[in-house]
């Protein structure tokens, strides 16, 4: 197998919609995408039925590599609370990078203001498997209300990756700590 | 005065700019924004050098209602801890209202993606006056730390407003209680 081959128009017309939705918003024309991946117009049209099925293709594709860079591994030893802390300790992490711009999921969905859009569905999806993943550590944690907890934690982590994705705040040692107060008050010590 | 005479075609595009791009993003036309104002382009580029200035003057025209909505009068007798809960008690009225998309600042920031855009700078502004009496009620109100409650406390908004507004969340009996758990750690009681 040859490693070194290009990646298939496929892949790199989904590695270029989710570098300049992520960078530019869902407003990026379809000459650009199809410029930024070397492919024809004519080549993406038989590969995605219309843009916003290639940006909620982009969206579902990098949804992986999304919770692996959040959420603890499978089998983490940590106890709960620490497991939950850590997710909002790579968020601080991450939302340093010169390059982010919030959580690419919550944008698109503000972006399109449609919760019937493709990529809305698909970007829904993904969020409410990180309130799921919080509520499952909340129970294993012994919180009073896990599904509470949940979603107390995804309000925080939404307005986290937001703030900080318009540069209106810098999230090192504000993110945990808040995430902290939440867990303490829910009772997961 | 003849008070039923039509607004000034300045004031119709204003309108119109801050129903339309609120409504359907940043991305809005001039030609829709023309059209819903019944102004000519013509007659819009006397009035505005760009979209980018017409959106930044219809953000900042929105400001002073914004806050009104949202924070308590000047002179509101109730203790500070109340004063603050009763932000989010708006929140969570304003956002069970049929047409509501979020924040409207949160939303021009987090879709420009510009810290520099007009616009943006406008909107940070507004969202940092809110931090600003956040701080302010939260040091009335013997916190610990005001500045650092502010910042939770904005953290929580944008987040509660975000997910509300993307039709993911649904804020009643979920952001007054989250905030007055970040309340409780901060010692303002």
């Amino acid at each position: 197998m040859d490693t070194t081959a290009r990646p298939s128009p496929r892949d790199r017309l989904l590695d270029a919609a989710a570098d300049l939705f992520y960078r530019q918003g869902v407003g990026t024309g379809i000459e650009a995408l199809c410029k930024a991946a070397g492919v024809s117009k004519r080549s993406m049209y038989q590969l995605f039925a219309s843009k916003d099925d290639l940006l909620a293709a982009s969206l579902e594709r990098r949804a992986p590599g999304y919770a692996a860079a959040l959420l603890p591994p499978p089998g983490d030893p940590r106890p709960p609370r620490a497991r939950l802390l850590a997710v909002f300790e790579r968020l601080e992490e991450l939302s340093a990078a010169p390059g982010y711009r919030g959580c690419p999921y919550l944008a698109a969905q503000v972006e399109l203001k449609d919760p019937g859009h493709p990529a809305s569905i698909v970007a829904g999806r993904v969020k409410q498997a990180l309130t799921e993943h919080f509520r499952s550590e909340a129970e294993a944690g012994g919180a009073t209300d896990p599904d509470l907890l949940a979603r107390r934690l995804t309000l925080l982590f939404d307005g986290a990756a937001a703030r900080s994705g318009v540069q209106a705040e810098t999230l090192s040692g504000l993110a945990v700590p808040t995430a902290a107060a939440l867990l303490d008050a829910a009772g997961v010590h």
